[in-house]
C-alpha cells in the first residue's frame, strides 16, 4: 500500500508542504530512510540525522523550517506523536494469515460466527461463544463456552478466552492473552497465620499447619470496548461477582489482574504490573512497570504510579505514587536524596556527640 | 444443579433455619441478590447491604440474628469463609467442554489413559504418558513423554507438562501454566564477573568478556497431592536432581520456580512470585504476591512475606518479613515510619549543628 | 548412551584416573548415587557426601585427593562447573518427539524447511517462513510469516514467533516463549498527565480524562545467534525499527522486552526482568532475576544487576548496582547497615536535643 505526502497528510488533518505528489512506500528513522520512504523526524534533535539518510520527504513539528533540512517534500503535525498513532495505523501491513476459517479449527456447531469473521488454523471456539463481525481470530487461539466478542476484535494466536467471558468491541489481545483463569482464592479450616497478619501487622503467634481448601470462582469477566491485553498477561475470573475491566484500558506483557478487581475506563497498566484480588481502579489510572496493588484497596482517578511502586494501601484521585511502600513522587525523590546523605548524618551526629560529651574539647 | 437451604447447610456442616425447604438456583452478593439466590453475608457490614437486593435467604455467620435481616431462612456457617469453599464447589457449574476424548487430540499411542480421562481437542499427549482416572484435559494442552498424572487432575486450556514430569493426586493447572522448561543454568569458561561480585559484594574488578556454556537440564519436576498452580506460571525442571513441590501447595498467576527448589506441603505462592534455583522452602510458607527469593537460600516452615518483599537471605522458620531487603515486618514498619520522620532529623541535626558551633548564640 | 570415563574426560579435555573403563550409565549428586553412575562432587564440602552413595566414579576438582574418598575412577576437571555444561550436555536424553513432520502440523506449502528439520504435532507455519537444517520444532508451536529462524534451532511446546522475526543459528526457545508481540506504545490526542509528570517529577497539573490512541508496530525482531528464550518471556518488535538482540544472550522464564530495545552480545537477563522500551543495554550485562529497567535508558557493557534491581536512569560500563533505585552496590550494601542503625540515631539525636535545650541539666 502506497500514498503521496498529501494522502497521509490529509488523512492525519496535517499540512502537507512541497511536492505534496511524492510517493511513500514506508516509514523509517531519518538516518536509515531511503529516497521513498517518509522519515520521522517528530523533533528537532531528530531532524538533525536527516542528513544520514536520503530522505526526500518527512513528517516533522508544526513550525518546522522543512526547507532546511534538504526535503522536497514535508508533513507538518501539530502534535508529531500522535499523528504517529494514525500513519503507523495506515502504513501497517499487518501479521498475515488467510481470510475465512481454516479448516483445522475446531468449531462447536452451536458456536455463532459474524460475517466476515476469520478464524485461524487449530482454533478451538467451544459451544455457545458468540464473535462479533469483522474478527480475526489467529492460530491456535482458544474460545470458551459462552464467551461473547464484540465486532472487528483481533486475537494473536495463542490467545485464551474462557468460559462466560463478555467482551466489547475492537478488542485486541497479544500472543498468549489469558482470561478467565480462576480466581487465586484458598481458605484454611481455622483462622490460619496471614489472617492473624493482617491484623497484628507482624505477629503470627503460634502457626498451626493447617491444608488450604478452595474457593471455586464462579464469576467471569467482563471487559468493555478498545480494550488490549499484553502478550502472556492475566485476568482473572471474579468469585462471585464478574472481574469488571472497563473501556479504553491498555494492558501490557506479563500484567496480573486478579479476581473481582474493578478497573475504570482508560487506563494503561504497563508490564509486569501485578494487581491483586477485589482491588478497584478508577479511570485514566496508569500504572507504571512492575506496579504491584495489594489486595482490596482503592485507587482514584488519574493516579500515575512510577516504575516498581508498590501500592499497599488506597490512594486518593491525582496522586502521582513512587517507591516501596509507595508514597507521593516528589517525598520519594526528596527521601531518596536524602538517604544519599545518610553516612554524612551518621558522622555529623557521631561528631555532635564527641562535641556534647565533651564540651570542654577544643580540637 | 439446585439445592434446598437444608442440603446446603448439611454439606457445609452449618445450621439451616427458618424455611429450610426453600430452593437455591446460584449463589450472589447482598445487593445484587434475586429472590432465588443464595446471598452471601458473611459479616455485619455485608449484612447491611442484604436490604439492597431480594434475596430471601443468606449465609450469615454463627451467631447472626437472622431473621432482623427480613429474611425467610438462612444458613448459619461457624466460619463462613471457610464455608464459602464447600458452597463454592456445590455451586460451580464448571467452564463446560465435553467428556470423552475429542478426535482431534494427537494421543500416542503408548500413551495410557485412566477410566473417565477426557481429553479436550487439540491436546497432544506423548509417548509413556500416564493420565489418571477422572481427570479432565481441556483444548490445547501438552503432555510431555513419560509424564505422570495422578487421579482426577483438571488441566485448563494450553497448559503444557513437560517430559518425565510426576505429579500426585487432584492436581489443577490454569491456564498456560507450564512445567518442567529447562533450567536457567550458564557457566562461562573462566571464573566470570558474577563469581567475583558474590564474593565481594561489589567489586568485579576487571570484566573480561566470555561467552556463556549451557547446562542442561537432566532432572524433572516431582509435584505432590493436590498441587494448583496459576495461569502462565513456570516450573522449571532440575539440573541433577528433580525440582519438588510438597502436598498442597497452590500457585497463583505468573510465578516462576527455579530449577532445583524445593518446596515443602501446603505452601501459598502469589502471583508474580520468583524463587530463583536450588532455594528451599519448608511447609505453610506464604509468599505475598511479587515476592522474590534469591537461589540457593533456605525458607523455614510457616515463614509469611508481605507483598513485593526480597528475600536475599535465609529466613528462620516463624518469621513474618516485609520489604527489600527482607526484615521483619515489625521491624519494616518500625523503619518506614522512620523515614516519614527523616527530613525532620536533618533538620534536627543541622540546628543541633548550629547550636553546637555557635554555643555563645542565643537565639 | 553410556560412556566410560575415559570418553567423558576426554571430550571434556579433563583428566581420567584410576579404573578408566569404568562405564557411566548416567550422573547423579553424591549422595544418591548409583555404582553405574558418575558423582558430581564439585567441591569437597560435595565430595564429603560420597560416603553417604555408592559411586565408584566422580567428576571432582583439579588436585582432589580421589583415592581418599574410595572411588574407583575419576574424572579431575580444572573448573569443574565449567565441565557441567560438556558433561551434561553429553548425558542429555533429550525431551522426546518423533523425527519428521508429524502429519498434523499445519504447514503453508510457501514455508520453506531445511534438511532434517522435524515438525511436532499441532505446529502452525505461515507461508514464507524459513527454517534452517537441522532444527526441532515440538508440539503446537507457532512460526509467523516470513518468520526466519536459523539452523539447529529447538523450540519447544507452544512457542510463539512472529511474523517477520529472524533469529541466527542455534537458537533454543522453552515454552510458551514468545517473540513479535506488538509494542505497547499509545498516546493521548493532547499532552497528557504522564508526559507532564515525566517533566515535572512529581506534578500532574490538573490532569483531562482522554483516550488512548495505538501506535501501530511496524518493525520487528532481530534475534542473533547462540541465543536462548525463557519459558513464557516475550520479546516485543518494535514501532519503526526492529527490537535487537545480540549473540549468546540468554534469557529467563517470564522476562519482558519492551519495543525497540537494544541489547548487545553475551548478556544474561535473569526470570521476571522487565526491560521497558527504547532501552539500549551493553555486551556482557547480567540482569538478576525481577531487575527492572525503565525506557529510553542505556545500561553500559558489563554491568551487574543484583535481585530486584530497578534501574531508573542510565548506568555506565562495568557498574555493580543493587537496590531501588538502582545505586553502586558497595553503597547499597552501606546504606541498609545504616537503616539498620536509624532507630538509635533519632534516639541519639534526641539525647542531643535534650542535652543542647537545656545545657544546664546535668544528669
Amino acid at each position: 500500500m502506497t500514498y503521496t505526502i498529501k494522502q497521509i497528510a490529509d488523512a492525519l488533518g496535517a499540512e502537507a508542504v512541497g511536492d505534496v505528489n511524492t510517493v511513500i512506500q514506508s516509514i523509517a528513522e531519518p538516518a536509515s530512510a531511503t529516497a521513498d520512504q517518509l522519515a520521522l523526524a517528530l523533533k528537532p534533535e531528530f531532524a538533525k540525522t536527516l542528513a544520514d539518510g536520503d530522505a526526500k520527504a518527512a513528517m516533522l513539528w508544526a513550525e518546522a523550517d522543512w526547507q532546511s533540512y534538504g526535503l522536497s517534500a514535508a508533513i507538518l503535525a501539530p502534535r508529531p506523536r500522535f499523528a504517529m498513532a494514525g500513519l503507523s495505523a495506515m502504513m501497517d501491513p499487518g501479521t498475515g494469515g488467510e481470510v475465512g476459517i481454516h479448516p483445522s479449527a475446531v468449531i462447536h456447531p452451536d458456536a455463532i460466527l459474524g460475517e466476515r469473521v476469520s478464524v485461524g488454523p487449530l482454533c478451538v471456539i467451544e459451544a455457545g461463544a458468540n464473535i462479533g463481525a469483522g474478527s480475526r481470530i489467529s492460530a491456535q487461539v482458544f474460545i470458551g463456552r459462552a464467551a461473547m466478542i464484540g465486532e472487528n476484535a483481533h486475537l494473536r494466536e495463542g490467545v485464551r478466552i474462557g468460559a462466560r467471558t463478555r467482551i466489547g468491541a475492537r478488542f485486541i489481545a497479544q500472543p498468549g492473552a489469558t482470561v478467565g483463569g480462576d480466581g487465586f482464592s484458598f481458605v484454611t479450616p481455622e483462622q490460619g497465620a496471614v489472617e492473624r497478619v493482617r491484623d497484628s501487622l507482624g505477629d503470627q503467634d503460634e502457626a498451626k499447619a493447617q491444608s488450604w481448601a478452595r474457593i471455586h470462582s464462579l464469576g467471569a469477566v467482563q471487559i468493555g470496548d478498545d480494550v488490549e491485553l499484553g502478550a502472556n498477561c492475566c485476568v482473572d475470573r471474579g468469585n462471585v461477582r464478574d472481574t469488571v475491566i472497563g473501556n479504553g484500558c491498555k494492558f501490557d506483557n506479563l500484567a496480573q489482574i486478579g479476581h473481582n478487581v474493578v478497573i475504570g475506563n482508560d487506563c494503561l497498566i504497563c508490564a509486569q504490573v501485578g494487581v491483586a484480588g477485589s482491588t478497584r481502579i478508577g479511570n485514566n489510572v496508569v500504572l507504571g512497570g512492575q506496579t504491584g496493588v495489594s489486595d482490596n484497596v482503592f485507587i482514584g482517578d488519574n493516579v500515575i504510579t512510577g516504575g516498581a511502586t508498590k501500592v499497599l494501601s488506597n490512594v486518593p484521585a491525582g496522586r502521582v505514587m513512587l517507591g516501596y511502600p509507595a508514597v507521593k513522587m516528589d517525598k520519594q525523590i526528596e527521601l531518596h536524596k536524602l538517604l544519599r546523605r545518610l553516612p554524612r548524618l551518621f558522622k555529623d551526629v557521631a561528631t555532635l556527640q564527641k562535641g556534647v560529651s565533651k564540651p570542654g574539647d577544643s580540637d
